[in-house]
């Protein structure tokens, strides 16, 4: 506590300076305070550098997902957000993707705490990892701390978290910086953006939004205090880019709640299985109360979804109405046309709910000639092809599938261009920094800035590990900070690397030949062996012939090496690898890779 | 050339049961040859049977790619396309996939040939690998056949292979089928469809079609032969459904020339840069066009788009005006704003010449801040990721890059729905077979064609494998034929199969851990070793503590079996296995593959 009471004191200072630097930014903005201005100059006659803050990107530029930014002003140091990402296709094995944490240990002393946007998993996923090496304090809305504190339990560090609720339209003083929590509109309630009041300024981040006037549940965005921060004076408006290559709007959630009327309407002699992102709050909502319009109970399928509305409803942002949930067990025990099953797996994830009822795979739930089923969300690029396979499956099994642009079963919940132009006009910025996105992504958000007639050089388009120093006078680009990925596979956080991918990227290419011999101690040559094995690399049974050629290959090299006195082993395996690696290119225009193995008897 | 005068003999009575079948067919749909046609029954008053002809499907449906079609009547045969597919992502290393060709081998003196709709990859990559083991004559328009011998060239085997060119409203004899060569509007020119007239009535094949009224090169797809063969009668309509789920039509190519033209003129001060589809040959016409008119160079990039563009040049699909063309290495001599580099790449693919260009990994050209770069092609479902990275890395360099939706730089190849329901009328079948295509394709196609009034029992929706017979008075399923994949890889054909690409699978995911030991050959117990040796499971140094408890247990379990006389291998491999897999397990939560080695000394 006594730390707390430092950081308060601190604060208090902090606020002084605050105060000046405000001025000094509305100066630019409003000439009514010049007097106010000049009488404080003559009072801090001293100062001479304007106060700045930092800004380092440690993940969510030039990918989707592992969305994390870290603020600094005079020396305190704050965090927004900390996502996971998905893995690539080329990071086999990988479970998930993290932020590298380095930079925060090196500076942990400094850290005042986190803020966090919202309960996804690119905002928050990388929270348990981060905690378990440094127990910062977390600052969130109600829903976005129930489900970090859920995903807490499930690292057992939910005891120890100093999880801390702020309302939307709320405020926490976190060194010198005053973080304001502003509704938005996004697939999860709760969600907000974060303007950060700051000695050199105001910096508004946007969080993930858009702007929907009539959101299925909940309240419109807070159109109003992104009005007042611009009309107070914005420093820099760090703006999520999700969309901004979609012209246009994001449609109402209200449209989806049509399209599963009516869909609800069409299927009434089916069941109904609607697979969605279990994080999206609203869209489930949507479904449970089309369910009760249409007299069906609901069940859910999948762990995580279970998890999300379980939490969703204890906070209050589910309203369930009482006897429509059901156990997925007794879903065999009404009739189809009375169920809706709400599943996992929109993603064609391999493991999902969904993909093993396509599959046949489910333990519980075997799909057919009377299923219904709606995919209530759009592939994520690169999920495209598993998506499909998934659908295929099913319709193959004679179920009837609603997928893509079939009906408006899936608005996204990312502003489109026009939205991204309202709120980047009404926050009005001096300078514009696009994150949460690829390159093309970031790109056409800052096309937008500038048709909206922010300067070219007042636009900040950065990379992970970027850092950048801005106040009123000027943005900069400092030397970058460490950042990166950290793979995580299963227990194992940071253990698999560059080299281990690029092994594991070869096996599975062309599988692996090893070869294995025994020495003798004394003169080098082989007593037993060499035997071949192989793996991943041709069926064997049909190939023995190769397979021979290799071994009388690396006996001859064995051999010869031992006659020409040559022990090194460094100097013998290598020799193996390459006559043997050259002989099957020949035979077979595949590389797998080579392992010779000696042993010493 | 005796077996081919056999051939024509076996036509001829063919021939006479043909025109009777005609007669039959052409009764549900006019009755003024009904006098005809009982006085025909009157004539042939033994004949009980009604000739059949057979369709097995040996790949191309429930998948993209790999298409060919075999076709059987009174006991000719004949084949219609041979395709490859590309991989898809779990079929690690395998470079391309072909399809089984058992069941061709194991009928091969009755197959009378092969007739090609055009000289894409997915309807000729299969020829070389069937022509290896078998050499069946082969039909096709003049660039298709241009095409397939380029192809042979490069496997030595053009020198031996029967290949006969038919333009497009011509026909050939095969057996009793005579194969009518009608021209349609494609990505590449020369396309065709396949009427195949056989005793049993007539089967139009529609190959890859569009119908572009205003096509850039060639004419328009012939209409008025489908509108001749539906006015005749027709039997079955096998139908491409790639672009089944896109409402309205595809755009005329003229569009695509429309936009080049403005981005030419945007781009006066920039090296143009476009990648699309090597055997995209109007398109390559159309850039050429363009550049000519803007008084540029082109040159090419990517050994495919060279190959495809010397054949069509040579065979007068590609006009090329004078010194227009060229060498890529000349590149650099020309100002940039006076050359045009057409390239390979547009899906992506990692070894492509864009990726190359992107990653900063190609020879010969450097690209940067005055690059437009325009992928005139949409990505492959699978595709989207890499195309997505491959825009990214050129924007980071500071390219300018027109990709996707941004302006009308490519229109598909393939028939979306008005212009399915418009060849579907005309061809006016009995029964309607979708192919080509996923099951979701297929299935749209054929609720098109339910739509315009074919009734559920005379469409058939089949797989890979499925054969049928059909003739005027039923369509029904016979058993499967053997059909599947055949996977390739380097120099092999084949010998990469479910338990490799599981072994490539399993390393891929959590990598190898090897355990070898030498044992005495008359106590069993361990004189050198056990010493692990493991790839692609975590960063060894860091991991020692956990190698050298893998090591322990493996010596403990090796020296108890020895001091209880186990001296079988395979249970001691088995015994090992299990407890260190469970050891890891519990440590990592991964399953590496582990595998005990032991030798006898």
């Amino acid at each position: 506590m006594s730390a707390e009471n430092n950081r308060f004191k601190k604060n208090y200072s902090g606020k002084r300076n605050q105060n000046s630097a405000r001025s000094d930014s509305a100066k630019r903005l409003s000439n009514k305070k010049t007097a106010n201005k000049s009488l404080k100059r003559t009072t801090k006659p001293k100062k001479k550098t304007i106060p700045s803050i930092k800004v380092a990107f440690l993940g969510g530029l030039n990918e989707i997902g592992k969305n994390i930014t870290l603020f600094e002003c005079e020396g305190d140091i704050i965090l927004l957000d900390c996502g996971m990402a998905f893995p690539d296709g080329d990071m086999l094995g990988v479970d998930l993707v993290i932020p590298d944490f380095s930079y925060i240990e090196q500076n942990i002393d400094r850290v005042k705490g986190m803020v966090v946007t919202h309960g996804h998993e690119d905002h928050i996923g990388g929270i348990p990892f981060l905690l378990s090496k440094m127990n910062i304090p977390i600052y969130g809305t109600p829903l976005t701390i129930g489900l970090i504190g859920n995903k807490l339990k499930e690292h057992n560090l939910f005891n120890s978290a100093k999880l801390n609720v702020i309302k939307a339209g709320g405020s926490v003083k976190l060194g010198c910086f005053k973080a304001e929590f502003i509704r938005v509109n996004h697939s999860i309630p709760d969600s907000v953006a974060i303007a950060l009041h700051t000695p050199a300024g105001v910096v508004v981040h946007s969080g993930d939004f858009k702007i929907d006037c009539t959101p299925f549940v909940g309240e419109m965005i807070d159109l109003h205090s992104f009005a007042r921060l611009g009309n107070e004076g914005v420093l820099a408006f760090l703006c999520e880019s999700t969309n901004a290559d979609r012209p246009g709007y994001t449609a109402t959630e209200q449209t989806v709640t049509a399209s599963l009327d009516k869909l609800f309407n069409d299927a009434s002699k089916h069941r109904i299985i609607i697979a969605t992102f279990a994080s999206n709050v609203n869209r489930v909502q949507q479904i449970i109360d089309v369910a009760f319009k249409y007299k069906r109970k609901v069940a859910f399928s999948g762990r995580s979804m279970v998890n999300y509305m379980s939490v969703a409803e204890e906070l209050g942002y589910l309203k369930v109405p009482k006897n429509i949930i059901i156990d997925i067990d007794m879903l065999e025990r009404y009739p189809r046309e009375q169920v809706v099953l709400i599943t996992t797996g929109s993603q064609g994830e391999p493991m999902s709910a969904l993909s093993r009822m396509a599959y046949s795979d489910h333990r519980k739930v075997m799909v057919g000639d009377g299923d219904f089923i709606i995919i209530s969300a759009n592939p994520i690029p690169g999920n495209e092809k598993s998506v499909g396979n998934v659908i295929d499956e099913l319709l193959k099994r004679g179920c009837k599938v609603i997928y893509e642009g079939m009906y408006d079963v899936h608005v996204s919940g990312h502003a489109c261009q026009e939205e991204l132009k309202i709120l980047q006009k009404l926050v009005n910025p001096k300078y514009f920094i696009p994150v949460h996105g690829e390159q093309k992504h970031l790109r056409k958000n800052a096309e937008l800035a500038e048709l909206l007639g922010i300067e070219k050089k007042n636009i900040y388009i950065g990379d992970i590990g970027s850092q950048i120093e801005i106040n009123e006078e000027y943005i900069k680009e400092l030397p970058p900070v460490h950042a990166g990925k950290v793979f995580v596979d299963g227990l194992g956080v940071g253990d698999v690397g560059s080299i281990v991918l690029r092994d594991r990227k070869h096996l599975a290419q062309d599988g692996l030949i090893i070869i294995v011999a025994s020495l003798d101690v004394y003169d080098g040559h082989v007593i037993s062996g060499p035997d071949i094995v192989s793996r991943g690399f041709v069926y064997v049974r049909e190939s023995e012939e190769l397979l021979d050629e290799i071994r009388s290959d690396a006996l001859r090299i064995l051999e010869d090496c031992a006659d020409h006195n040559i022990h090194e082993w460094g100097t013998i395996k290598n020799r193996i690898k390459d006559e043997v690696s050259r002989l099957i290119t020949q035979k077979t225009r595949r590389s797998p890779m080579i392992l010779p193995i000696l042993q010493e008897v």
